[in-house]
């Protein structure tokens, strides 16, 4: 059977992450969300403490599973079975990125991608927006699931 | 097993809905291609002909069946057995639309939209370019497959 | 004192019309919704019918009058002491529609354009679609205020 | 030697059409402005008024010439020694339909596109909205040359 | 009295940032222009000299008021007697990232966020363009008031 | 007799900048590659390099030659004999960031800036892409010319 691989940074994961997730799980009978990896940037969460944050709040859908990646996507992709890309969209400036993504990715493997609209109540949510309110000691209800919004106080505290 | 619901005016079907539809006979079990039939527009061909025209062109692959339907979509795709909608994606004037339409979709009866991106080299095509290239005598190879070019013709002659 | 104006075809008031109407009633001290009468288009209500589904939706709001009006809306406007207009914005596409209004009605009378973000649950929502969802029997909820609901309920029976 | 095929509805031609044709004469050797005639649609003025006013506005300029034509704009363009199509650019959304025309006209016949953006202060200038503002007797000024604004007093009169 | 708290860099204001500013303190009360010092950020201008070049180009409005903060924008809005926020938008590109942050603030706080557009002709000017052009001894007539220009040339002499 | 400056980094070029070239070359007699050299980034390349790919990839059209400058792109083509601006266009996101360029460059200088667009099967291709691909090993085939290949794998090995 085919896998739905949800890549992404997840730095931290956000509540429209979580609603992306939710919705692939539930058209999708494997959903794998691949954290990337990338040595080149600094993000705030080293991978396994994104891979774990995610175990953790997607934890209530069973078919759903949660491992890093370094390298190209499609290579990544091209490691499960039958795999194709599952990507939230929340807004026009998403899409242009991620459509050039996809004729990329279909280019270099013909993987597919299939883009998934977020609610409209997330469509304003991202990971670097909630980091900067995380530091300077906004409220994150409405934003991040409660073990994320522990973490990130620890973090910027 | 859930089906993959493609639905559109298709007067007529063009290679970049053919190329939706392929890639949507890939990734999914069941793809039902739902023809929309709206008494308050006058499309160039009968829903009929544009489900026969579709049959036709999709009879390649075993798992795409074609519906003409009246209504709303969302009523439509509840009647099928667990579906969810798909939609092809050109550009961003395409998404924005799509984008509204998926979220009130989902607003009125919890059916999912997923969209599919198009190739890069189907980008300019649309049904109505088509027609006014067919109406002018344009040649329309590479545009619209050759059963589909023969009506076209046959209809402006 | 100034007046902000409102205006819109309102063919019927969404409940994206009122997110914008009490964001205005909440920030400005007079606010008047201009309904466009425009003998070149055929609108399902009258402009009278759109005012006074407008007045009973927004009876609410002591601030807020309602008035219908033919011609340009600079000249309008004018009419109104120290006025200024002040339109939502659901989407990047009634941006650029919008901006380019706002400019040519710069250009025109010197007034200038405000322009209100509507909530994000309301983005998806637009006059025409509740129309066509209203035309084929589907629910109306969250969609309109009931009065509007019931009046579009009877216009399509 | 070549010759820049501008076309274009021009129903009236404006400030912003003005600006263009004085660029695409600055820049090219000769510039063709090309008037649709279609017959599908009613334009306000005739296409032999179209290309009338044209002409008494663009007479400054020696290397400009106006001819109206049917058809396909490709057929027109390969009529023409060695052509290429240069359209005016105001906006985003204008860019997105422009794109795809050009696309389409590329691969009908292998004729060229280029765009040359207006400047700024014409951003907001369209020949639909000076019909609008004529009709309800708004001021033309800054936004069409005076003879146009002439005709498009009387036409409403 | 409500106050308009027009948030930004200004790293330097432009013209185009002095459009905004007159067209705020026309429409509105109170005006507070309230210039960001992002510690992880590292400015051309402290946030004391962005204070002062703008008191200075902004003297001739007497209810225009500047201060800088640290912190939320909104923690500092909320701080002000009854606030709204007002920002300028040029563009399509800017509309979408601003529609985010103005529904971000309005979950976090409840307040409000106005736009107001630009005049067309300063769509093409942001104070980094501005900073370009200053760093390769370009004219910045048009784009600056003059005290800035002197102090733009001194900091890159 | 005027010429066409293309300007762009080209860390490295890829066959979408080639695709650009080629239809300049067609549509103007000269036309002259100004690759930028900005002290203040970090380019894989030396501007020497892309000066020496570009000469190598574009031998074939006898009307283009391949310079490096720095500073001000209109202080460049000003020293050019009546010179004008031609950009490759891929996308939206590269529209708006590009008019606004054209428009200050014309404020600037006088100098006008047309646009091409790429062939949609290059839309997605960026150098930046191209150089995470070449990072990771993957495929540069249909992407960049093999010289250019070559040496990304070298650069990256």
């Amino acid at each position: 059977m085919s896998t739905a691989v949800v890549p992404g940074s997840f730095d931290p994961p956000t509540l429209g992450h979580l609603d992306v997730i939710s919705r692939a799980a539930d058209v999708f009978q494997d959903v794998l969300i691949a954290v990337v990896q990338n040595p080149a940037k600094s993000p705030l969460f080293t991978a396994e403490e994104r891979v774990s944050m995610l175990r953790e709040v997607a934890a209530e859908w069973p078919n759903v599973a949660v491992e890093a990646f370094e390298g190209l996507l499609v290579d990544f992709a091209r490691e499960q079975h039958d795999a194709f890309i599952v990507k939230g969209l929340r807004a026009m400036s998403d899409f242009e990125y991620e459509l050039q993504m996809a004729q990329m990715n279909h280019h270099l493997s013909g993987v597919q991608t299939l883009f998934l609209p977020t609610s409209p109540e997330h469509a304003y949510l991202s990971s670097s927006l909630v980091k900067e309110i995380a530091r300077f000691g906004g409220s994150l209800e409405g934003l991040v699931a409660s073990p994320v919004a522990a973490l990130l106080k620890e973090r910027y505290s």
